[in-house]
């Protein structure tokens, strides 16, 4: 049987597209191969990523001046790509620090230009929040303002999108898919695939056309965005299977409604969870309620000694991976899309036995 | 039913390996989920991803004080990648020119350093061939010597590895696992696993531990050697899928009888399609005996007007991807190890049969 699985990363994928890519694993579509054993430049192969392309394109209404590039490497090489692809003409940036994602944006950042940091943490009566960008000491003239929409360790995410100059870059990484997004409100967003889009290995860059020009001299020729539009995302081989698998996703996502309505979905789970959390005196979680995100809820038992207990029996529930990240401990369940709101139901029935027979 | 797949890549898998992987996809060795959907970081991948390790440092003979990285990116990424790596104290390598993929690499690394350039293509009774190392004018002071052992375009190899002063870099893209190699001869080896080695989005780099902290100040951190390896090719989420596909062909190698075993098929295959070529009238390939490549084999048709129907008619019986890389035309069988030498047979019967009827 498929458990209920709350992994940060690599995610959980929905078991209706892992049972389509089985079916046709050794033989796509009658033609004799895998989907995986085809040339990234065959007719076959290159409708099947122009049909992911355009699927994404529809569920987040991205608008025609909009490049989506499927590339490799992850989030992380992004952090080094964005420096190197936007700093060439005006080597000046703001980035928002709100956690451990934009900090490590931040750090790569500077070893390519002057990056100004604005330190948007914040605490209300204990818990984290953001502070709002009328406070945000901007450039007058960056090229950039960098922030991680949803900090995946942290679990604290934006509830508005920030009102700046410059173009706006944002690391969607845990949240892209989740609800609907402005997409032209932004310069450029990112994501790595292996929360809400496919498999670990294939990374998402959607970026407005008017900056795609602007690389410095020293970046690496496969990471330059012009050069990746110009060809389709194959100035070399790309991610063909994890591409596939996305394409799959975005099917899944457009069968379930499009994004407006996983968003419903996503917002009962979080409700349902966060609000037991709330009224429970055994759980906690550390974020303000108007910065909780709805895809990453960390909490902590009222006995860390517990912790270990809790992840074996929980386990035995066929409810995994709810450590939180080693640099944080305690608990985190990630209720990406593919988590079911019954996955997220069980997770609470288990909590409550639990805090009952431990409280 | 399963055609027989010529793809220069990605290319033909192991029948086996697709099987497996199909069994396992939705739950893994009964864990209740896709090895896709675990995190790189929980027990059970990092067995899978140690054991894919073991096991290619056995099939090569890889030496202790070499590293093996799992990486993102493509061959193609490592052409910048390497010079970052390398060139960071001496800022001067040799590159051996020999066909379009060892171009596409020096090309790149003119970006980051002074590249000495070999010209050392040349023919013989109008076939195509490697001059000898003795003639080549490397530099005294190198911090690399650059060749690609097989130009999966042009399809020749280096019949010998060079014997020179500097640590030799090799692009293996299209031959690793398909013949014995002694590694300590080089200081790097890397290749993209569409080859022989698994799905497109893996980049194997095997690298000897002193090459490793002399990067250059402008590299990305996610390409850092010196990290990567201290951080078990896990500096950030890899691809883990891809990792786990090519560790099930590994398995596979090892239960064929590891590299030799595969390597007397391989040879097998190459003496029965060239020896075909050769008594034929019809076909041609263009490089000199000693330089054949084993995998990816080249051929014309007396009349090139015939192309479009030879490779409709392979089609036909099953024959797939025989066409030659856009950039030269022709035909080209790539005869990877999961080719089988029942393939190779059922390709040079059509080619009999082809030239029969249309000769």
């Amino acid at each position: 049987m498929r458990a209920y699985n709350f992994c940060a990363g690599p995610a959980a994928l929905p078991t209706a597209v892992l049972e389509k890519a089985q079916q046709e694993l050794l033989d796509w579509h009658g033609k004799g191969l895998s989907i995986m054993e085809m040339s990234h430049r065959s007719k076959d192969f290159v409708a099947v990523a122009e049909k992911a392309e355009t699927d994404l394109r529809q569920l987040l209404h991205i608008p025609e001046n909009y490049k989506i590039l499927f590339l490799q490497g992850g989030a992380s090489l992004q952090f080094s790509a964005i420096p190197l692809n936007l700093l060439g003409k005006n080597n000046k940036a703001d980035y928002i620090h709100t956690g451990i994602w934009s900090e490590k944006a931040l750090k790569e950042a500077r070893r390519y230009g002057e990056i100004n940091v604005i330190e948007a943490g914040t605490d209300v009566d204990g818990k984290k929040a953001i502070t709002s960008p009328e406070t945000w000491a901007l450039s007058d003239n960056a090229a950039y303002v960098h922030y991680a929409e949803n900090e995946t360790i942290g679990g604290i995410q934006f509830p508005f999108i920030p009102d700046v100059q410059a173009p706006l870059v944002a690391d969607l990484s845990s949240s892209i898919l989740s609800a609907p997004l402005d997409i032209s409100r932004f310069g450029l967003i990112y994501a790595g695939a292996q929360k809400n889009i496919g498999p670990a290995g294939l990374t998402i860059v959607i970026v407005r056309e008017d900056l795609l020009d602007q690389s410095k001299l020293e970046i690496p020729s496969i990471l330059k965005y012009a050069d990746q539009a110009k060809n389709g995302s194959m100035v070399n081989t790309p991610a063909t299977y994890s591409w596939y698998l996305s394409g799959l996703v975005f099917e899944w996502l457009l069968e379930q409604g499009g994004v407006d309505a996983i968003h419903k979905i996503n917002q009962q789970k979080a409700e349902l969870l966060y609000g037991y959390i709330d009224q429970s005196e055994f759980y906690q979680n550390p974020i303000a309620l108007d910065y909780r995100s709805i895809m990453n809820v960390p909490f902590t038992l009222a006995d860390a000694a517990l912790e270990k207990t809790f992840l074996v029996e929980a386990e035995k529930h066929h409810l995994l991976n709810l450590a939180g990240h080693r640099s944080v401990g305690g608990m985190r369940a990630s209720i990406y899309n593919a988590v079911s709101l019954d996955g997220v139901q069980a997770l609470v029935d288990f909590m409550q036995d639990f805090a009952r027979q431990h409280g």
